[in-house]
């Protein structure tokens, strides 16, 4: 069925991103995760060609285009060339940090730091998760206290995407031990504050381009011209921003179904066995029937709730539907064509299998599978 | 999320369909379901308000309105009141019998039957299926051959809904042996023809108001002025008009489904165990919050293609996606809600215990799950 | 696989069941369902048999039989002919009625009621649910208070098995309303006694030859020789026959997948579609294999439970495992199967659709799925 | 349940081989999978332990044991440390290699080879699949020509387990082009055969420590001597060994699916998240309790599948339930357990995340689930 969410412009974006990532991606990214380390000059590159932090104000740098179909497209061309670690580390961007900056930022704040992130210079994480604290934000123990014009931060943080690459870090604390939910800050962590320090990148099972580490902060301090926002509105700031991540999740996990089923259905039709192509086994046809149905099903919800996104009108719960339902959607269909591929799609060297590893972290950051159905059964309840 | 479906037109349709029912159906529904037979005053109530019929010409006393969303109204109200009975006699009228009327009739057919349709007096049915065939519309074997003026039909159709009531039968017959693909027509046979007889009232496990029936034709001799299409087009006449047929079956299934989820959901928030309400439990939060998901992302969907068939877009692959999906959603949906009934889901004063039974033939009518995924599955080996 | 569960001496009372089955319950079975009764002769005929009320004593007129496999046996026989109207009101005597008179009764009142039972003049009941209470025990409102050498019991039941034809009927009631769990007590109610009388005959979608109903108690006295078990044991009482009572609804839904299964297997070679059998069809061949391999896995942990369950060694919780497990299974095994019948699985002549309507409460009756698990999941986290 | 599948003897070396396991694989077994290889001096320890080769006659130094039983308590203690990249190479040799050797042997050849694979000197492997032929072995095109006292191998195999470590590969070939079924024959090469040559070791996604490379045969000169049974009876060697094969991953999926349930069910019990342990919550409870149950279901199948197997009863059908049913169950519980473990389940050290990519293969060799489907599925054909 015909899709109503692009226009001519956003297909003439699609055919810069597909020429940049041909171009500056393609080639490098086997070597990436081999290194487990993506060469930082290909965020620049991106940057500047638009592919990521187009919402930038044109006073810095950026495209001030806030229509969240670039950021479709973006999805789509990544999952195409099957480049997710790639992928993550843009979303992460855009998705989030950038997310909150321009939100929350002061004038001052965004001549300081957003030309970088339009230049690509700088790259941004955002530090919720601690061990010991999974979903529960409240359960936050990494503090700042106020000291003079510094707020003094201490704490570890755990599960940061891009922790070891970023050069800016907004980190959640605990600033009012009595302030209850009102007692959270968002503070600006740069890279060379002393006291802050990166522990082990994590071994994932996955996304081995991509960085995850542990952060420690130990009495790093931190100017008060880095509280993002108004001091104590920590957690409200991330349950406000929590749509937009959320949707980044579901536009990762739509793009890369279709991608990769895409790909499996060529390779149904091509391989063969015992004399025929398997696609002419009816189970294999079934499979792929499924598939194709299940992908346009759950596209025609993205694609509404890309439109309600850029309306101002994607409530938390529409967002939380999207998350975990797209999300199982993706881990499901890759299964399944991982399955198809037979013996080759246990190899590390077809993009099926490699999905099928990045892939297991799509049900649970950005809030798990779990939370996500608690939210909106919380919902239910009390609009019953 | 806001559906960008309707507009105040439909939603003013909304409340005239919503009070026609509740004074026409919901106190007789039972009756009728008890004495497996709907009073069939009932139905000129309904096409003289236009509850159904729209689409007929205003020459011949219609309202001449073709928006699929008119009838998605009526899907949703009627599943409401669930009153599913009464729905698939109104939408097997609207999706089947005046589709093909519409479509296929010459000027002098309109006018001897369009008149009645649109007066409620007429009541239609379609025959294809015969014992032996199901999906199988190659096999079917009853025959027509001609003899002067007339067509002399001999067979035997089986599961014909509205078989009993219908006044007027379109009937998928052979009238070229040697044809193959090209040697079918359909014909429409009226009330009292000569050799036309009716079996038993086929016994259902659901829809007990609803009848299906057995049909035997014996040298029924049919005019040559009740050919409907060119002799031969019939089996392109049956393929071209199950898209609409299908979306039917999708409009009931979404309506049904978020109808029985609300009075769930409603039910959940009500009833008690253990001094607390039973939607106080996680398990059941989690049931309602998946549900209310799946049925957000089909509805998306069915929007979709509601707007599709609007635009003439609809293709068959498109519809046989719709049909398979949310008719298998609604059987997942509805069995999952009776079984938050407990032991009142069993019973069938409940909706929900109705809603059950009535729902088991919807992954099979109008193509089988089996056919529509053998349909997109070829779709994709071809396209492939 | 060959199942270790059977000796010669089962065989051959399979033999007797089945050639008595063929002779008083086959022929009449249709007719029973159509009168929602079933005649009452056939329980003297089948106890008289030996078709159930093995388990008591020689004394009292039955065989003193309590090896389970022998109710497995009938299980499976009545299955294969779709006699689940007749086969749940024998279950009900022998997994629960007789299970509670045997363990429970004095010598007196052993004398009074068992040869009854062994002659099949009396048809018991257990009644423990109440409107608004329904796996919630605790919450039974019945009430009975000592008077002189009575207890007077007032109240009111729902969802009783057999509650029309009982001649006796076993009533969970609360003696000492300030007792807690210590304050029910079982006590015998019977057919004459003043102030019991049955609320109408429970319309359900399936079962329909099974009657089920509504009991009322006003003022009933109950003398105290008519109570079961100490006074104050009864929530105990229930505690400690649950197993049994599980064990009776998983030997139903074993039997009754592998019936429905079998027929389903035949049904598929012989029917034919497209010119071939429809099991000559890749997807239909792998329906069948999944279910073929799910119900002999099922089996495999049904009969080890039935070992267990004659070694005295079922717990509550493998009981509860095999509960939810295999009842699940057949709902899913004959779902399944209506389906591969295409529109004969809706027709209610078909054995495959009164199967379906008789199975859907097999998850909810004896305890639901949800209740299972709970008591599963409590077991996990206290010897975790 | 009780299990009624082991003896005290069972019990007895259940011990040493886990005191073997602690000792010999547990130290190690991380730095076998970040080297991507086991060290060979363990298999010597594991086979003179008695861990594996119980099966080898006394007269070669082994304890000619052939009860399946003490497979199944390795894979059980394997299972428990996680070791699952040893465990395969363990399993390739007890359940395929020294299988095939065992039957189709001389005296001579035993001779030569069985005290090698004793004393844990010789590792084997076994190479069927070709590129373009994966379950379709008819379609293998490796070839062997007569000459004079020696076969000439020439072809290429993949996916071969161990085929890097392996000292002798029994290799499938075709022998006469125009013998159809017959016209394959086992050959034994050996490590130091001139034209044998091993490709790459592939990069999987799990299992590193595990070797599987493709072999290269050019020119190979295969002495008479090393044929495996007699000429021309390859395919059905093959055939009649698959029940072992398929019973030996059985094994491994139901003792994985344990331990991982083991140690997440622990877990949930141990971590907090809103002030109690994650596994107070009903959700997660019914996750482990659907888990348990499971588990126990299968693990009842596979016990009756062992005492078919030691009574050689153990059908090439029920093997292939058996390995269909219990690796899609492993995959199913692993998938969730590493859902239960939040963020920590994505990270490579933690045991659950090293299982699911460590499973995922087990769906797919030895026969994937479709082949098993197909195979039970024309089972139920020829004899329904």
């Amino acid at each position: 069925m015909r899709r109503n969410l692009y226009t001519d412009d956003h297909e003439q974006y699609r055919e810069t991103v597909r020429e940049f990532l041909a171009r500056e991606v393609v080639p490098h990214h086997q070597r990436w995760e081999a290194d487990r380390w993506i060469d930082r000059k290909v965020f620049a590159a991106a940057a500047q060609q638009g592919v990521y932090g187009l919402q930038i104000g044109e006073e810095q740098g950026g495209a001030g285009e806030r229509d969240y179909r670039y950021r479709m497209v973006v999805c789509e061309e990544i999952a195409r060339v099957h480049a997710l670690s790639f992928g993550l580390t843009i979303s992460l961007q855009d998705d989030l940090v950038l997310h909150y900056l321009l939100d929350l930022t002061t004038d001052e704040q965004r001549r300081r730091w957003l030309p970088g992130f339009a230049s690509g210079e700088i790259i941004g994480a955002l530090a919720m998760t601690e061990p010991g604290t999974g979903s529960d934000l409240r359960g936050i123990r990494t503090s700042a206290r106020r000291d003079g014009d510094d707020w003094v931060l201490n704490g570890q943080k755990t599960f940061i995407t891009s922790g070891i690459m970023a050069d800016l870090v907004i980190v959640a604390a605990r600033t009012d031990p009595e302030g209850g939910s009102r007692g959270f800050t968002l503070l600006v962590v740069e890279r060379d504050m002393p006291g802050f320090t990166r522990g082990r990148k994590l071994d994932k099972i996955g996304l081995p381009g991509q960085d995850t580490a542990e952060l420690f902060f130990e009495d790093v301090r931190v100017p008060a011209a880095n509280v993002l926002g108004p001091v104590g509105s920590g957690l409200q700031q991330l349950m406000s921003h929590l749509p937009r991540e959320r949707l980044g999740v579901t536009a990762t996990a739509i793009a890369t179904s279709r991608a990769v089923f895409d790909l499996t259905r060529a390779y149904c039709f091509e391989r063969r066995a015992f004399g025929h192509p398997i696609g002419d086994l009816q189970h294999i046809r079934f499979e792929l029937a499924e598939m194709a149905t299940e992908i346009d099903v759950a596209e025609a919800y993205v694609d509404r709730s890309v439109h309600a996104y850029n309306a101002g009108e994607l409530t938390a719960v529409d967002a939380a539907k999207g998350k975990w339902y797209v999300s199982e959607l993706q881990k499901r269909v890759i299964d399944r064509c991982l399955q198809l591929h037979g013996g080759y799609g246990y190899m590390t060297e077809y993009p099926v299998a490699r999905a099928f590893v990045d892939t297991r972290v799509q049900t649970i950051y950005g809030g798990t599978t779990e939370i996500m159905k608690e939210l909106i059964g919380r919902d239910l309840a009390s609009s019953g």
